[in-house]
């Protein structure tokens, strides 16, 4: 399957390509703004995949380029330029693509880390506002630390929730959380329970700096 | 320790109750506005805990009589009984008393459950605002399934934030749940990092109901 990680040079986008170009034969194409910076990071990935004596092809371009023929698009951004990226990719987004929204808003004060959602509710809220109503969208990835999900050696054993309206992207989404060992996909329900969900995000920091050995935090229902 | 349990009719004071009785020697009031049925509840969880070979002592009274010289007060109620609660007990309340907040304002509709707070952001904060100044507030036990928490011979292995801006507070809280076996405290920061946490509460409902084989959720953090 040919995944799209738009912003994939950030460390979210670069922890979910390392994982898929590591336990799958997907195929992955970095997007960025500058094609240059994606086809760099691109390298790097596959460089990474192939010291641990893992064939792999990772490639980079532009994220509209990025994003041709791909089935699965990751939308890797910070919340701030989702909407800017999902309308320089329109174009080549088709019915049979899926949009992944993990991006979560947090801002910061005094007392620690606080979910900062936009006027939608949630970032996955505000994708399926923006994207193009023939495009299915499918938040999940939202509550995972990146530079555990990036270390290969690292064990997760945690659990990501998976939200959206249209049941077959739900499934498609849930086996690429499948792919990565450790990784559980569980059904949140519908676009509309993403903030709960989003809101993790910040409480897992605070929790990191606020307790003693705690650091890189998963979060696990059972 | 003397804990007045008010609203301790409910099911997560229920819980709680039973928990202390059966893992400490807590003294522990069940308050409720009305006293024969507190009364009533404090002689069944008395008789749960007896069932269990254990000698304890569980009395009940109104709410305002249970305060009277408890070291710690729960608010077990729902979130729109939480302003009258205080009000009705605030006479018995003293710079020594700690106040714990584990009530979530939650909504429903067809897509699910939604976190729902009041104005002042959470339940916890509510809380906070409505207390007499000299009485620390501490947020606890928000993300607990009561059926499992109540049930005596079931594992837990779970967490649960606290949060609070009295370091003192949240020690004695820390230590209450330390009291209860499986149970982790786990420091979220101040009060204003409440409402992240108490909106997993709605989350868990929402993945029970939509994953097969999930119910009576708790949460981890790792």
């Amino acid at each position: 399957m040919r995944i799209a990680l738009l912003g994939g040079t950030g460390d979210i986008g670069e922890a979910l390509a390392l994982r898929w170009a590591y336990h799958t034969d997907h195929d992955l194409v970095i997007g960025s703004r500058d094609a240059a910076r994606a086809e760099e990071a691109a390298a790097s990935y596959a460089s990474t995949i192939e010291d641990c004596g893992m064939e792999t092809t990772v490639s980079g371009s532009v994220n509209a380029d990025a994003v041709d023929g791909a089935r699965v698009v990751v939308l890797a951004v910070p919340p701030y330029y989702v909407t800017d990226t999902i309308e320089s990719v329109k174009a080549s987004l088709t019915d049979n693509s899926v949009l992944i929204s993990p991006a979560v808003g947090i801002s910061r004060d005094e007392d620690g880390f606080h979910y900062s959602p936009p006027e939608t509710g949630s970032v996955t809220a505000l994708v399926a506002d923006v994207a193009p109503a023939n495009v299915p969208v499918v938040g999940a990835f939202h509550n995972l630390a990146a530079g555990r999900l990036g270390d290969l050696d690292a064990e997760l054993d945690i659990d990501t929730v998976v939200l959206g309206d249209d049941d077959e992207a739900k499934g498609t989404v849930c086996r690429l959380v499948n792919d990565i060992p450790g990784l559980r996909p569980l059904d949140g329900g519908g676009l509309a329970n993403a903030s709960e969900v989003e809101a993790i995000t910040p409480l897992l920091i605070n929790l990191a700096q606020k307790n003693d050995g705690m650091q890189d935090l998963g979060v696990t229902f059972h």
